[in-house]
């Protein structure tokens, strides 16, 4: 047997066995406090917590800065470079000869509600335990009282129950039975709870610069996003980037009669629709010049990991009415490691029965690009836009004038939203292994490695900004409801996230 | 000379000073009349005429009624095949040893107004005069008073005031006028006015199958529509047919995360854009097989006639802010003897601060087919669904089924609106030269010849139903606002349109 595998095997084995006692004392520890864990971060989903409703957004800090205080942290808000700003919650616990510091990340601040649309009896700001889903069945618990029993299969319905107050919730009652259960800590442990992530992270990059050396980490673990759609747990390496792209092409000053025009006027829908076609193949490739060239293959490690998530796809097609997905063929994991170039939206004049036989005055669409390791924004974005100028369309960032729609056969504005690059931690970074190796070690079934999410979150900021290893590690249920009506997290994946996190809290 | 020459020059001049004659005298009793006559008609737009509004409609057919009572000719409802059809009012006047029988149509409904839209202190049923459009700052003609000098450059604003109580204002006036001037008769006169014409003339083939014997004729001249933009007066020879094509394409059953996602679920927004992009190629020629085959060729006179249009163009391109017109450089009036392919409006998920980033659920288009002499509407369609069939679709009149999703990649809605074919009288027959004499002898400047009119109308109906010939010579002017609001006639168009209708009222 090669040194190195013995090695290896010594350390699993010893990882594992210490990390099983350390899990079952965590377990104990719930398993006695399951109604006190659940009364406090039932209190806490009771918070609305909506990104723009500032004066609850600021109960919602100072309820987590109890928590805190509660379990012996000691916290404080880092505010951002202007005053009135959502502050982040920050917590920090110093261990004498600890070699690490891990920062622990989740938001406390959710996406709109609107109540109406909300099902089953349930409201967006008074959590109940459901049986199931409402859309699959479910009906509230009603006869629950504080005290009963807690069926793990149940749910917590609320919003932010699942994104992203459960993240809190995991992180800071990991940290609570791991002291408790007098387990002796081993890393200097941070916490880092934002409260404006569902509007985009918009002051994240300031506070990261304000409060750089308060930052400062090996590690940061972002529980957020919900588990593999398999339900096994997952830790994911990297996030694609984003950015938005709204076209409007132009026609005639008004719209025509499509008899006494039709031939002769230009139709900005046609025109649209033309320019779209021309940017992909019919094997759905992006054929935009250069459009993946910047693309950084993938590590052994990452292809390797891919090759092993769980195949979905039959599933998927048949629960989303897919008979042939997009990509000629290439796996779903693949497909997610590549950049997009996608249709949000396209709409000119009307269609049903408000159309009428015209020809319209304008044409829209919206893209978004998702973005890969090694991509650029505003590289990518260039590209586009230079695809675009090659089918002879003069670029506005303005509705055109009288003069350009003399001189201009062709017009169209080009708008651009907030985006961002993506972010991808290497999976053979000795600190990445050790948060498999964590994170496999309080679960039964072999847990899922992604190189990178096909969704987005602003970590590049983590590398760009504080220099920083980042890993996500999201602890909920896949059909969470998520950023929708009728939210909810399942019980079972709040205990199992408790010990997930406390196993990571533990890496030397 | 050839003798050939001869013979049409000496016809011309003979016609010519006939017609001047009784062109003077017709004018001479309009002008002794503009009072009566503009109070009389003031009182007619002040019935309110929205097809749908079927109380009114039927004061508008006993006020038309009382028009023909008071000028002697006998008149009629033409009831529909069904009780509670909006009738036609039909009038007749025979004419003893008359050789010719002409029918006048026009539609005495209107289209649905939103008073909230009119401007300068206009109401739809309020007809006022005004010094100009209200767009380039006309405003009422706030002391007028019945008897005082009526100036020909005013317009007489209110809903159908052009589009088309002015067919029937003019028409029965050009009669009376003759009578009154004791003009004597040389043809057998019938007069048609339609109350369901912007609503589609439902029912007007019924009336045509119900009352065919009271309805054959030599020619039917339909008084509909404007002039030509130049503002010189027109005779339309046909019409281009149209239908309507409603597509749908679909994706996932439910909105997808174009993060996790984008690249593997087929984005039914591209799918519909490669679609319409692929009817069409980059000179603006649709490319979809045969769809230009049936299309019966121009004769020689329609080309002379295309060829004297007035060219409007470069007017046109400044007015509506268009600096390259769609058709490769082919003229204008070429351009709308060709079949169309036109995207009356595409929609899917949203633009704009409305949009995600989605993947959408499907996609919409509406097109309309223009058709012209040769093409057949079932066929023309046809095309178009073997075409989308070609391009690997499956072609559906409903929702797609689950078991459908399933099976075919890519899926397709089509449902296609009540369509119809184009008409066009030949301008060779004796019938159409004698017409085309007639309005060229009421106007001092050359008038515009046009083989088909751009726009549609159900005119195949007076050919397939009434083996009828069919020519329009429009009234009003071009810049009406017909269908709009602020609709408005001007005077001298009124007084231009009773010399000419007078002199076609005096073919032999």
């Amino acid at each position: 047997m090669p040194q190195k595998f013995v090695l290896l095997v010594t350390f699993l084995i010893t990882f594992s066995a210490n990390a099983q006692t350390a899990q079952q004392r965590v377990r104990q520890y719930r398993q006695a406090n399951e109604t006190a864990l659940l009364d406090e971060y039932r209190e806490f989903l009771s918070i609305p917590n909506v990104s723009a409703d500032s004066v609850n957004i600021r109960k919602n800090a100072s309820f987590i800065l109890q928590m805190m205080k509660k379990r012996g942290i000691s916290g404080m808000l880092l505010d951002g470079p202007t005053p009135g700003t959502t502050p982040a919650v920050f917590g920090e616990v110093r261990v004498p000869g600890a070699k690490k510091t891990i920062v622990f990340y989740a938001h406390y601040d959710g996406q709109p509600v609107n109540p109406k649309q909300w099902a089953g009896g349930l409201q967006p700001f008074v959590p109940v335990f459901i049986t199931a889903p409402i859309e699959q069945g479910g009906t509230i618990v009603t006869t629950y009282k504080s005290g009963d029993p807690i069926d793990p299969t149940w749910r917590l319905a609320g919003r932010g129950s699942a994104d992203d107050k459960a993240g809190v919730m995991t992180i800071l009652n990991a940290y609570d039975a791991l002291v408790k259960s007098k387990i002796p800590l081993t890393a200097n442990l941070k916490f880092l709870f934002e409260g404006e992530e569902e509007v985009g992270s918009t002051h994240l990059g300031a506070i990261f610069d304000k409060h750089r050396d308060k930052l400062a980490s090996d590690l940061w673990i972002i529980a957020d996003g919900p588990r593999h759609v398999s339900g096994k747990p997952i830790v994911q390496f990297g996030v694609r980037g984003d950015v938005n792209m709204y076209l409007t092409v132009y026609g005639a000053k008004r719209p025509l009669h499509s008899g006494n025009y039709g031939n002769w006027a230009p139709n900005p829908a046609m025109r649209l629709v033309k320019l779209l076609a021309s940017m992909k193949d019919d094997n759905d490739q992006v054929i935009i010049k250069g459009f993946y060239d910047d693309v950084v293959p993938l590590t052994v490690s990452e292809k390797q990991a891919m090759a092993n998530v769980p195949n979905m796809e039959a599933a998927l097609k048949k629960e989303l009415g897919i008979a042939k997905p997009d990509g000629n063929g290439a796996p779903f994991v693949d497909l997610l490691m590549r950049p997009t170039l996608n249709i949000n939206g396209i709409q000119s004049a009307n269609v049903g029965a408000m159309a009428g036989n015209i020809i319209p005055t304008k044409a829209e669409a919206v893209l978004d690009l998702r973005l890969v390791r090694g991509n650029d924004v505003t590289r990518q974005m260039g590209r586009v836009v230079d695809h675009i100028r090659a089918q002879g369309y003069q670029v506005l960032d303005h509705e055109p004038t009288d003069a350009e729609r003399q001189q201009y056969p062709k017009l169209i504005k080009i708008q651009t939203g907030v985006g961002y690059n993506a972010q991808r931690t290497p999976m053979d970074l000795p600190i990445a292994q050790e948060v498999i190796a964590a994170v496999q070690s309080a679960s039964t079934e072999q847990i899922v490695l992604s190189p990178s999410s096909g969704g987005s979150l602003p970590l590049y900021l983590f590398e760009k900004v504080l220099k920083a290893n980042v890993v996500s590690v999201p602890v909920v249920n896949y059909d969470n409801n998520q950023h929708a009506e009728n939210e909810n997290v399942k019980v079972q994946y709040l205990w199992e996230g408790i010990e997930i996190l406390s196993a990571i809290m533990l890496i030397k």
